[in-house]
């Protein structure tokens, strides 16, 4: 079968999400990279072609023009994977479904509520895939924690707890990656919220399959002079009544991508850690602590059908990002992919954000989601 | 110097915090049990008594009794302990302190804030020795955590993180030791927050030497049936304007002692977890990472002065309340402790958990304690 | 610039290690796989060329026709990477290097010592770039801590231990990858040896640039049927004099891959492990200990330059072999890759495995290297 | 029942081992220090006996004026605890036995072979219990990995791995506590090997409960100067034919007290780690990994009976060391102490440290222990 073609919407010079998005489509052979509009700058875009290695003719200084040139030839893009700032989602999405090709986007949907909700609607009439990628619901241990809940090991949950600490943006600058992030212009609504808060608040969802329904938030802008949040304190309930809490913050020194989630249900409770990620802690209620570990016989299918090497091999951020791709591709071939996050999750998570940033705003209590 | 003398009130037969007591005072020899009204039943004080290996003579079958004859002894007790339920530990310390005793009673304080509130008068009326064993402030790497705030190293502290998961009262029944804390007329005001969520909130100001200025409490009681609270969610906000999140719960199965508190400031970071409490880690805001052993040549004059052995022999939580014991003997000695909680430290605790369980049942958002 | 152009020999249907240098490979888009003799058996080849999704006229029956194919092809193969079982390394190296290919081959380097200098005699003659893949040296922290001793941080080293226990091969049958692991016609001379202590024995040389200069070897099979030797217990001593141990087994139940490696001077130690590669400690005679990040701003050039990701962000095994194709891809461009394994340390590596086979044998004590 | 009392010989002023005998002795109040000789200078052994707060009458200048006073008191001592350098453990237990005393005895038993075995002999002569203080077979959790082997969980053990490393002599002098440990007129024997490395031999035969039968030693004296050995590898056979490697080390910087044992069977594994001592971990043969908690309800009556605290409240060096005086005062009270070490493991201790040495310095190969 031949690989998938994809066209890439930003990452250009200096992009950090760009090349990782290339890297996960294309680890397992089924994706090929081959066509970008990687800048709005054209000189910039061919830069970036060089570096990715692609055919110069098809690093395009416009989306315009790349789904233009793309769809007149016979070996072009089969779709479009959208890795530029958040307020670049909604026109790049939109273009692609218009010219009638399926997309994959980075996380959060968009920047504003506003624009999820438009495009929700575009990508219902367009009734084309539509992903996005929330990496971390592409772990094996994640998806093996959501199953093992689903079936029951932990009985009915009671309490779920997210922490998301980073201390990157504690200090001043922290170069182009910061600058962007820490912009309403271009972030959005959000700052922390939106760039780590949306993953754990997806995460908590995904593994449980249970769906917030009130969220008390208490958002900070802790650094002198930012403007967005970057310290985000979350309680949450569930449909079913369980308690959570949803910690997010970007000022904490000496944390670099710590996410960590913990569920407790009657019968037992569950731990997993982002940095740690090939092994899953799993308790009962008669004391016994049981070690899961990636590439394991203790796998279910899901889990194990996701990692690429034997247990003690350990896999990580790239791995679980090219899981979602590995996803993805199914989708595109008619296979299914019941657990890739989609436009649904993505609006979801555009809910959370305005949600939060607003009851915060207001000091509002408890509100719904 | 000669021993000093304790006499126990509570830590009868089944008890599990007044042979903790007995064995932290008794573990540097500066102290040593002598007497104890273990029990308001005699025949169980003198079982109690008899494994504690004292002289029966002096296990006694109330507290009136054990002031009155201990007082006619040349060799009587020096000070009393106070290991019984909460809501003995008022009319206990009435007592010893009328008895021109020093105290030092376990925590909470008492069962209720009147009774705290009564007992701080009594002390400053008394201006007898008193102390609250927070055990946790007794560590080492928490003093060397302290030190090193207050010498600078995180620069203005900006976020505080306190979590006290555990699980034993996760399912139904859990013994004698479940039975009264569950039980609003022996436990008082509140469950989980006055067995273990007000440990973290004493840590959290002891280690960043801050105050807590107003807080944002959900209280919960998850497992069916139960009155007290046994899942407690609390933002917090310092008197310096750093956020704070307090999270305590019982019924996360599978959890043991897990207390952590991390604690970020715009230069730096450290981290401190109770069940590896021999390891304090420190991050500063260029990217440095440092482990502090216990025992080891990093350490401050304080909390080297607390550790028994050299570093990699570990030492734990017997030993950490045997440091609240030797500060409390320096106490009795006229040497000064000044880090070693107090009456203040015991009634804040209270304003704290009454506040906290206020506030909840009022879901009345932000207040000031 | 274009990629270079990769064919493979092995890693037929069912292969464990070809899919990973595939991957590896192709990771950073500087390589991409065109061609194979995937398996001897033309249909099974046909196969893996599918499942590799390269074009099916490129999936050759045997390695002299897929020479022979590609040389007569305009966009024909750059290089050779030999993945199959050690028997086959020196023939198909042998053949790729008489078509004036450079070769990229699995360890060991072949199956037996005489093999091997043969191969060496070969590469020389033939004056083209040949690497071989002892993964581990890929890792960027490995890199850092060869970067750290070299720069003298634990002074002169005094003992080294490297360990590798494994536990896959503790039972009975275990699948294709066990099999010709545990067949000396296949594996050749060493079993644990050749598969993963060697792997440990490059590791030692390589973080301390120490060369190994006397052993004492013991070497078991302890799974009852065994041949080959599934256990290894080696002294060593280093060219300066400095003390090693290394054990290497297979079957120690319930380790998975767990590598580690200690090494110490008289000004400092340092400790790596494989299952967690991220993280690299460091301590110093005066008893501080420092913890050094993949992807943190306290990494030298060379280990930054391996890490794709911010710290916080695993990279594993995956990575750290894309990292030997990446080096090996500048070889090709004539850049140098002065650290990737060649035809010295694969000769090495032979020699260090037939010394220990021979001298454990024969209960010969120490002996030269 | 009235608390057993104790004399000491040794642990004067400036000691480390003594005032932790005297700790451990008297944590679970079975028993109380009363008198000491605790140096041969009299002035110095009041000094010690103020700071232990015994009766100034009863710190005695040498060891037969307190055997002659304490017999002569109705409160007389009625053991005696050994815990001066090695070569003064003969003359002061043979002293103690005359005088119709029990004897605990610090480890190595001996400074020299001949003074174990007349040693044993007189213990044999004088009926009287007799114990070994292998302070790591005091832990729980080492007690309850005895106790899973005994009961098959691992099913026959084939291999064994102990690795004791420490750092503290890895410079020039250390104080006090170095310079008599690296005297061979006051160590005897052995340096490194009998100071730690002989407690990794008896934890292996413990844990196991097999016996060593042959052994490979390669002893190095590494920091300039030094005339006891300060690094030590050993490989060893078991009884059972199973393979073993003991490791010890005093210069491997960095290296706190990281004493380690790993044991492997057929059909499972365990790995249990002193610094860790709460956990143990066990694995099986079909890849479940379990924990084991100290203090948790998966423990056996051994292991549980010898935690003072539930799960999660660490305990450490300190209580294990008291869990041998426990088991000391059940022998003494005639109620067995079947798993604490006696003179039997005293001396196999010594034939263990002489035949390390004696074959490490005449290389002489495999020899029988």
């Amino acid at each position: 079968m031949r690989r998938l073609r994809m066209g890439m919407i930003g990452g250009g010079p200096g992009a950090f999400i760009g090349p990782v998005h290339r890297l996960a489509a294309e680890m397992d052979r089924e994706i090929e990279l081959v066509a970008g509009a990687f800048s709005s700058d054209a000189a910039r875009s061919r830069e970036a072609g060089a570096a990715y290695r692609i055919d110069p003719a098809r690093a395009y200084g416009d989306v315009a023009a790349m789904l233009a040139a793309e769809r007149s030839r016979k070996d072009g893009i089969d779709f479009v994977a959208i890795v530029s700032p958040n307020h670049h989602h909604l026109p790049a999405a939109k273009a692609a479904l218009a010219s009638g090709l399926p997309v994959i986007c980075d996380k959060p949907l968009t920047a504003t509520m506003a624009e999820a909700e438009e495009l929700a609607r575009l990508v219902e009439e367009a009734k084309l895939p539509f992903a996005v990628t929330y990496t971390y619901s592409g772990y094996p241990l994640v998806r093996e924690a959501r199953a093992r809940i689903a079936a029951g090991a932990l009985g009915t949950i009671r309490k779920v707890v997210v922490e998301y600490p980073q201390g990157w943006l504690a200090g001043g600058a922290a170069g182009k990656q910061a600058e962007w992030r820490i912009d309403p212009s271009r972030a959005g609504l959000g700052g922390c919220i939106g760039d780590i808060g949306v993953h754990g608040f997806q995460l908590a969802e995904f593994v449980t399959g249970l769906k917030v329904s009130e969220m008390l938030a208490d958002l900070g802008s802790v650094v002198p002079g930012r403007v967005l949040d970057d310290d985000c304190s979350i309680l949450l309930r569930f449909e079913n009544g369980a308690r959570g809490v949803l910690l997010a913050s970007q000022i904490e020194v000496g944390e670099m991508n710590a996410l960590r989630i913990r569920a407790y249900g009657d019968k037992g409770g569950l731990v997993w850690k982002q940095e740690t990620p090939g092994t899953l802690t799993l308790h009962s209620l008669d004391g016994r602590s049981e070690l899961i570990h990636a590439g394991g016989s203790q796998l279910g299918p899901d889990a194990l059908a996701r990692t690429r090497t034997p247990n003690g091999h350990p896999e990580g951020y790239l791995e679980a990002f090219a899981n979602l791709y590995r996803d993805f591709a199914a989708l595109l071939h008619g296979e299914g992919a019941p657990l890739l996050p989609g436009i649904a999750e993505g609006l979801r998570g555009m809910r959370f954000i305005a949600t939060a940033v607003e009851a915060s705003r207001n000091a509002a209590g408890w509100v719904k989601l």
